[in-house]
């Protein structure tokens, strides 16, 4: 099974911050992220994976004052600096393939990848954040299907470049001063419809050659992107029939384009609220739910929707959703739960923010392993992207209670695999596009 | 005196690689770099300083399997994880104003410096490189006087972003559920002739406030630029006399600005070949100057100044140099030196590389000194920023013999002052704009 841990000021329960335990000064307390990842380290996660956001507006104004993630800090310079700090876990970090630059992307994972020792992978996006994209006047804010023609090409340059010079292109001859050997340098002269981009890479090639590729999304367009090049895949299912319907159709799409369904890893979010007896879990899930603003609990869920939910009733049903919004994975997902419960707008926004839509288990250790193991061995899951309800107390109780259940029934390493986050993973090394065969 | 490190994977020498006691791999040698800063902080320089580089196509391509910084780490990734092996010493690094955008740049620096204690600055330049243009399809090739306009607003937009929270922003009241104070966030709105940018910035309020800004460029708007925002300024004089006048204008220049000369340090660039006798600095330098391959010294001489002189006659004097060409304050030292010796295409190009035109001394820890001493209290300059000839063996011998000599003379610190990169420079911290008199 294989482990992620979704790395966040606070935590993923919005009112984390509020929790007596939480250090609320997460997103500018350095110290307190090392500790996360070095608990992390200790729980043999496979990988520290960051999200990133390029706005403070991830809520609607009249909520602003109420979310703790206004302001943290920029997810690369943190996961560089926290290497440092670890010695095996992998370091996935997002970054925008509608913010950035190609060449920028290749040489900043390579180049992390370099510097630990292959243990770097990177999470690709597309930002359609209208607020995002109000930060970044000169780029075109395109259409969805044509962010993902442009994400498809992005990647493809990037993945390109980081076979820009061979393993052995650097003889660093000090008799005859030839540095690097020119035919195994390869110039890529790339001219696509988003991008010309000459090559090569300014940095070697790197011990995994390419950085793992880690992609989210649940539309068409996401599965589709991500059964041509991803080699880990987030996504949110809160209950295993969605999970087990997302897991076959990803992994059969992969048969398409020639690859291995064994060469992605498929990894729904999970949100853990552990302990001794059953009620004491339920009690930190309570616990928090209480410290929840209605306000902000509503605004996220708008957020998450795409529409703005913030000036209806709480006690009143969910109103009708105009068309373009119920297509969305997430609005649906809401639409199917104001008819099982809760009934009210309040309500529903209390359960997404408990979660933000992901699979929830709060029980004892072996009810929760109980769960997990139901989900990996029933076709659903290769393993779970973990979203601790609050930081570092919640990670610790993963760490120090599931984990070792985890591996009392062999689901779990005892023990890092290998070098590499490819290795961790179980994921192959691809050779070079210019190997001779 | 103020003293950078400018860092370089194996030295500023461009033979520096082939250097027996130099590591030849040190471009993709983190601990080779860690060594380095610790070697530095050792020293008590003010700040590791690091340039930047989006093409491998660093000198034409007749020569490109000569060079050693063909490859390297991207140096953002690198300081941020320097800055966890180093407690004081400043980190500096360059992001271009014609391949980034503001938000990401003002972000990336703003979290460094939260994530160091306020350790952070920015060296800002713009791109007029057609190599690296290659590599970003989607960036305007602008010609130089609009390059700076556009540099000149960038800046701008990324210190008004430094200001979008008050210190005090942040109460994270845990009672009430009210994380931030909105009447202490300011939204920028920016609206400028190169970039719109609303805000505010989603990071915090950083240690120094204001990131220090760097900046290197000796034409009339570099200077201009420099006299407006900087608080840093690199540069390169072989004599002191160029050295003195580029001083006396810059320094004057503030004023028409309302800032006291004193908020900006001017550090040209100095090369140290050190040893107890002047016969062995020499032999030093020697030893690196008979490593240098001819064909790699005039490509870089070409790469300097913009024209093409590689398939030139070594044996005989520079040829006549185009209009445009002669313009660039490189290019002009050149033709000075042709006229005083040495008088061949091979031997200026020899004497170019050795230091690249910056200052350079080769001598006892006494004689070196004296020639620091004279620019410093000559009025040429505030420090130096030092390259050394190769890493990490050139710099261990500037720590170890010039720095216990300046300190001898009063001329440099004995420990570290106050917290910050400002501390350590003797700048001042600036309030937010926003600030009430």
């Amino acid at each position: 099974m294989n482990l992620g841990l979704f790395i966040r000021p606070c935590g993923h329960h919005i009112a984390s911050w509020r929790h007596p335990d939480c250090q609320a000064d997460a997103g500018e307390n350095f110290q307190h992220y090392v500790e996360m990842a070095q608990l992390a380290e200790r729980g043999l996660f496979d990988m520290l994976f960051s999200a990133d956001s390029h706005t403070s507006w991830t809520v609607s104004e009249s909520s602003i004052d109420l979310v703790h993630y206004v302001a943290w800090m920029e997810p690369w310079t943190l996961l560089s600096a926290l290497s440092q700090h670890t010695k095996r876990i992998g370091l996935v970090c997002t970054a925008s393939t509608t913010f950035e630059h190609p060449y920028s992307v290749a040489r900043k994972f390579a180049s992390l990848d370099v510097l630990t020792g292959g243990r770097c992978g990177w999470n690709v996006v597309t930002s359609g954040n209208e607020t995002e994209a109000l930060n970044f006047s000169a780029m075109p804010h395109l259409p969805k299907a044509e962010r993902y023609k442009r994400a498809r090409e992005f990647v493809d340059v990037v993945q390109a470049l980081w076979d820009s010079w061979d393993e052995d292109a650097f003889p660093r001859n000090k008799q005859t001063g030839i540095f690097s050997d020119r035919s195994k340098m390869h110039v890529l002269n790339h001219h696509g419809e988003h991008f010309d981009v000459q090559g090569p890479l300014n940095v070697t090639r790197s011990p995994q050659g390419q950085p793992v590729i880690v992609q989210a999304g649940a539309s068409d367009d996401g599965r589709q992107i991500a059964a041509e090049t991803a080699e880990v895949v987030f996504t949110a299912h809160h209950v295993i029939e969605t999970a087990r319907e997302f897991y076959s159709d990803v992994k059969s799409r992969m048969v398409a384009y020639g690859r291995d369904p064994d060469t992605l890893k498929i990894l729904p979010g999970l949100s853990v609220y552990v302990a001794p007896t059953r009620e004491e879990a339920q009690a930190k899930l309570q616990t928090l739910q209480d410290l929840l603003h209605p306000k902000l609990a509503v605004a996220l869920l708008s957020r998450r929707i795409g529409f703005d939910l913030t000036s209806y009733p709480l006690d009143e049903p969910l109103p009708q959703l105009p068309e373009n919004v119920v297509v969305s994975s997430r609005a649906d997902m809401i639409i199917g739960w104001s008819k099982e419960g809760p009934h009210t707008l309040g309500g529903l926004a209390k359960r997404f923010a408990s979660s933000r839509g992901h699979f929830t288990i709060a029980g004892t250790p072996g009810e929760v392993v109980d769960q997990m193991q139901a989900w990996f061995e029933g076709g659903a899951c290769d393993g779970f992207n973990v979203l601790p309800p609050y930081y570092n107390g919640g990670l610790r109780d993963f760490v120090d209670m599931v984990v070792p259940e985890l591996q009392r029934r062999g689901l779990f390493r005892t023990a890092y695999e290998g070098k590499t986050l490819r290795d961790i993973l179980g994921l192959p090394t691809p050779q070079s596009r210019y190997a001779k065969a």
